[in-house]
């Protein structure tokens, strides 16, 4: 099925390696992934310093070619939280536990504008040592590093 | 990956179906899908009758045969809301936007003993021609056929 997913992806850690296998796998050989990259105008809301958008569209790319899928994909620029999926012509929604509300919102405009509702697919967080979720904030914060790993 | 999925399915309308379809999408061929059948002392507390256990398996199992999916399967038995999802060691909850909270009731309980908490997909529930979603008590009644069309 053809699905969406989206993120800032900086640093790519655990469980944005989740979330993307996931996407990959329930979309399937046959659908396609359309993986949402927040810009730098959007991403500046967030409490720590972000990599500028090609650097991170160009790690994100080289993680997923690095995969050798074969399901169809392609990256776009997120400029607010819902970016093409309000429009387009899709199956189903991958979120975090986290970003559960985003998709919960994305139907709820659909509907308003007369569109179908999506599938929405949530997934399971990465846990660091300590039981928490892995997060870029807290691997910004250098508690763990991106596999969840306890660093002090 | 390794689903599981719940429901009466009686009569098996169009929501069912897509319902069981989505689940052996995600599922894909190196996955697995079990199928919870409510037993009929569970079903009993539906506002409408239900037809016997062993009719509905029938049913079911008819469907799911004629689909020739590769993906291996299963059908058990729900003698409550939960089955064996409290306890199998699984990756995804297939919900309908109806039973949405079993599942979320599932991953708080599951949590609580200790385990993993699982993926949660929520398929959007088929329409019937009014609009609204297709249902067993609808079709019961006599309001639409099992693919949603209006019978008065």
């Amino acid at each position: 099925m053809k699905v969406m997913v989206g993120g800032t992806f900086d640093p790519l850690h655990d469980g944005h390696k989740r979330l993307l296998s996931r996407s990959f796998e329930i979309a399937g050989p046959s659908g396609h992934v359309v993986i949402g990259l927040t810009t730098d105008t959007f991403a500046s809301h967030k409490t720590h310093p972000i990599r500028p958008f090609a650097e991170r569209r160009a790690d994100l790319e080289q993680y997923i070619e690095d995969r050798n899928y074969t399901t169809p994909w392609a990256v776009e620029a997120l400029n607010d939280r819902f970016g093409s999926a309000l429009d387009a012509d899709f199956d189903a929604i991958i979120v975090s536990e986290e970003t559960l509300p985003v998709a919960v919102e994305i139907n709820k405009l659909r509907r308003e504008k007369g569109m179908r509702k999506v599938d929405i697919h949530q997934i399971v967080c990465v846990l660091a040592e300590d039981g928490r979720w892995i997060s870029s904030t807290r691997i910004y914060r250098g508690e763990i590093d991106i596999h969840g790993k306890m660093m002090k």
